[in-house]
């Protein structure tokens, strides 16, 4: 039964199986194609969404958009909707994705009765806004070779470590992240490369030198001087 | 008695009056100058913050600090410190500041068995989550014209409309919300001052062309075309 994985996600643990089963029994199974629309900027969304499987891009900005979290396998999204507030972002399917659909109202009467499941929730939103900080730290760096290297090193201390990031996005997707173009991205990874600083393979990336991508997401200088400034 | 004004505190709002008492006895108060850290980035903080008055200042980054948040009387600050996380910015006293400094542990057991608290301090967190998400969305455009009619209009929202934003902080601190420098600001300022889109009169800002506001921040161009460039 397609309910059993509920019990495996971290926000549902400490929470009684009959209450499990309330959830998934209130809730509604939904299809997305990649590149489909689940949820609009400001739109008044009174439910929640947990991730089945796929892939789901949540951005803000419509001219120029700027992606603020991707989410994955049983993660939730538009908590939002728990304090009435408008989705403040939009949501799309990035793969073709399974959500399952659950009553915002439903959940806040469940949360208030179990504190466990409110008490994830709130772990959950912690880590968010962690993850937010990062990335608003990440933006007020000028360069993109400094954004690019300070989002290598969050994502490998995120994985645990390692030398190599398996990127589970396009480097388009990429470049929406660090709020830059395509092409941009594309001419700092190369300059990045041939500089011996990262390996670029299709989609996984290898830290060559990683004290240097320290220097340069700390801000002190890209190792070979004034080139940063042809880069940007 | 001073801790009376934990009762009004929006965030305690449906927590019994024993509670409350409860809250104020296991916290301690303490002062912070102008200027004085209050906590660090990445420090092993095992409590919360409670704003009694004047104002703090919540950043990232050492060499360049981007300002996440501003957070005066009634605000709390260092809720990661219920994830068990360290402290994922560092917070400064911008005026002369009293914080109630409440223990975590001593919170984490009051929230759990108090659903009301727990429920308020999502309802925080999530409001905190829209913010940043408004602040990753200001640092993504790349103008700083386009940043300050986005901040503008976004403040003047919050306040609840009308035409004058006045500020409790200075230029140059307004300037590490921007993610820009004081001399940028001051000459953005100026600008937009003379083509007619504002008008500065010490820390307030009167809006003259709203819509020529909302154009800027949407990215349709700054009304006087090339003229964006010289700005920035």
């Amino acid at each position: 039964m397609e309910d059993r994985f509920l019990r495996y996600i971290p926000l549902f643990q400490g929470l009684p199986e009959e209450q499990v089963k309330r959830l998934a029994e209130s809730g509604r199974y939904k299809n997305f194609k990649s590149g489909e629309l689940i949820a609009g900027e400001e739109e008044k969304v009174k439910a929640l969404f947990l991730v089945v499987w796929g892939k789901v891009k949540i951005f803000r900005g419509s001219e120029k958009e700027q992606t603020i979290y991707l989410f994955g396998p049983g993660e939730l999204f538009c908590l939002t909707s728990l304090a009435d507030e408008p989705f403040p972002a939009s949501a799309m399917a990035l793969d073709d994705t399974r959500v399952l659909v659950l009553p915002s109202d439903m959940l806040e009467d469940m949360a208030k009765r179990e504190p466990s499941l409110l008490f994830n929730m709130l772990i959950t939103l912690i880590r968010r806004l962690k993850e937010s900080m990062h990335l608003i730290e990440l933006l007020s760096l000028k360069e993109i070779p400094q954004r690019l290297a300070s989002f290598l090193l969050h994502s490998l201390a995120l994985q645990g470590g390692g030398d190599v990031l398996a990127l589970t996005i396009s480097q388009r997707e990429l470049a929406k992240i660090l709020g830059t173009t395509p092409e941009t991205l594309s001419r700092v990874l190369k300059k990045m490369g041939s500089d011996g600083m990262i390996a670029v393979k299709g989609r996984s990336i290898r830290m060559r030198d990683r004290a240097a991508l320290e220097r340069l997401s700390e801000g002190t200088g890209y190792p070979h001087g004034s080139q940063q400034n042809i880069l940007t």
